[in-house]
């Protein structure tokens, strides 16, 4: 089974725009907010990560459908899972729902390579093979 | 022939991220920098639409493929077309690049369904297509 | 004595820029999540005060002093108070300090005037003069 | 006289917020915009200063007087001008006003402090200094 975590985070009036609703670009940070998430489920944090490790998680590809607006105000649960992942790359997957009534407002995912602080591409150092499920 | 248009920006100091380079997210705010940018080369301003005809373009799908990264000060050229339409959607594709070098930083598409001012699904008004190909 | 609120939040990547610490306007977004919980300590939901009787608090000033950095993933306590309010506006005060340490990161204020739906000033309804300390 | 830059902008949806208007920390965005674009005015680039010279311009205080809301499209024209500078602090003033009318949207002012890369507080180096107007 894959490891899931779930976060919960509360809509910004920063987060809405002149429609009414929460902007589109914002769903990818709390992508990002529900992957931080996970790293922490899976036993590790993101940020000790990138500062003793110097492995960071470049962004190569991001996808998602919006299926419902989000409010201001509106508490939102974030679900993350690790879809897919070697030594190259990691694959998350996104379920952003309402928490009052579990209307789902949002899914998609985010693949990433492994790089150095230089950005160029590595693998994955073995300590953290059993966190990503190697 | 598909309509297209460019337009140029500069990458701001509030868009970079930790990584030294451009956060993910804003892509898609660039993204909306070109779709603004096409609706006035195809003859109509996207705000009036919105506030004189109550016609709003809601995301229903983003999808972006980061190439290579961005970097404070670098001045991009947002290209935009319209990918796909119908009086029911839009559909938008983008290519981002380094005005300096012609270096592609991201690629992507997104989706769009024409909504009133309720959110609800409509159709969009007659005098907009010709200017969306229809 | 001041009604007082405390609100936790974490650093996201997103409010990290170049210089590897939060960038400097989102404090402001900050203190908009620490006036959205004061106000729920204070008795209301500001959401409901929008929507429901089309009072909104327009932004008329703002300050913020910058004592430490925050870093990603930090988390970071908004404490919040009215500082004053009469009828026609309201100024808010805030501290924002690290949860670990209890290190200072910001300070500062906001002043806001109240208006209608359609951005002219008014007078608070009577219903929230108390809360308001009015 | 005083060095002073004027540079144009224009309003983006991302920059809203649900009351229609833009969001009051995208004022402190834009005035970065403006710095960033005086600096290439008083004779050099930002980004060389803090890539090749290691020297960056840590925020310590930040103002804004919100006097007229903007609106998505609205074309901004933000003028920046240097108010006082020493080899360890320098103050940067700015007026934004809409293009089409000159209506004052906002002023205001942010104190910088020279730190190195290491966030420690330091001196404008002497080749800088003609160009603080030292």
């Amino acid at each position: 089974m894959k490891p899931t975590s779930e976060t919960r985070l509360r809509v910004r009036y920063a987060e809405t725009d002149r429609m009414g609703v929460v902007y589109y670009a914002n769903y990818l940070v709390w992508m990002e907010v529900g992957r931080v998430e996970l790293c922490k489920a899976l036993g590790f944090n993101y940020r000790d990560m990138e500062n003793q490790d110097g492995i960071l998680l470049a962004v190569a590809e991001s996808y998602c459908r919006y299926r419902a607006p989000a409010q201001f105000d509106d508490e939102v649960i974030v679900k993350t899972w690790l879809d897919d992942a070697n030594s190259r790359l990691a694959v998350f997957a996104y379920e952003m729902r309402l928490a009052e009534s579990g209307k789902v407002l949002a899914t998609g995912h985010t693949r990433h390579v492994f790089v150095n602080t230089r950005m160029e591409r590595t693998r994955l150092p073995q300590k953290y093979h059993p966190l990503f499920g190697l």
